[in-house]
């Protein structure tokens, strides 16, 4: 596979943003059951190697785990505060938990569980997202195994399909949309801000 | 009216990170004509007074205003670096254009344009958004009126239904579900995070 052409000015973004902590937080929308939109902020965890698709990680027991279910498909919103730019990228999103049917993606499911922070790990033993709040102790149990995922832990990836840039600092602003074609190949075209 | 219960931890997150310009910008989620979510940053213009409505403005040429006359419903994701806050607030969007049948918002909305800077009014100016790149001179018109807003220009409203808001800091994480009940009073609830 070959890297996307929007990869580089992406990578450039993440880059010249790399002291601010929060440029690795954006904003991913789903649609409801009702047909209404969602949106929440998730942290981008790397590319899934050889492939063009971004990775985050849920818990099936989240809203947002619901929604992708029932309907794979999500927007991300990406704002760069630094050098004032926008990628909004759109496309299928792959939900992988416990009994995911193929073997590589459930080993990398495991290899970013792998890769979390003890802190991250240990709120995927939480009770139950959304519930009525449970009592302080109910927060306080040991730290999960660090190798093998807890069976709500799941690796969610975006594969995308249009990546639509803005560059606020133009004048007048620069805006690019990248496309991917049935065969896999992106082109790209400059458009109206 | 009275303001509603998130109105004031809102207010605080707003103040506490007014040092960061990009505080103001937040995430909308909306619906496509196709069913697919769609995301995009906008820029927080303060609230309708006497309502808790939030203001922004938009293009009626873009494809944020034709997904809103489709369907009025909209998801606001808004974080605040500073203090690790994350205000989902979900509601009604009300798109306020030239016609708009109501002398009270069109009014609002021409509050509204007289409250931009120049340079955001001209935008309202530029060539029709996500056209193929127009000629660099197509951007230079002059400056438009800064009393009666160009036709194009909208006030966009959102009508707040739900909010959630998650607090990163606490150990653990406190989040608050607030809801407006038929009748129009707000209440709110402690959940896990």
């Amino acid at each position: 596979m070959s890297l996307a052409l929007w990869r580089s000015p992406l990578a450039r973004a993440l880059h010249r943003n790399r002291s601010l902590a929060f440029a690795r937080y954006l904003q991913l929308a789903t649609v409801r059951a009702t047909g209404r939109p969602a949106n929440r902020t998730v942290v981008f965890r790397g590319f899934l190697p050889d492939t063009n698709q971004l990775k985050f990680i849920t818990d099936i027991r989240s809203q947002k785990a619901e929604e992708i279910n029932l309907y794979p498909w999500g927007e991300i919103c990406w704002y760069f505060p630094q050098t004032r730019e926008q990628f909004r990228i759109a496309g299928q999103l792959i939900l992988v938990g416990a009994d995911y049917p193929e073997a590589q993606l459930c080993s990398s499911r495991r290899t970013a569980w792998q890769e979390l922070s003890e802190a991250a790990r240990s709120q995927f033993a939480w009770p139950h997202p959304g519930d009525d709040k449970a009592p302080a102790g109910a927060f306080d149990s040991a730290a999960p195994d660090p190798i093998e995922p807890l069976p709500n832990f799941c690796l969610l990836l975006l594969e995308p399909e249009t990546v639509d840039l803005l560059e606020l600092r133009g004048e007048p602003q620069n805006r690019s949309l990248y496309r991917r074609d049935a065969e896999g190949n992106w082109s790209v075209r400059s458009v109206n801000p």
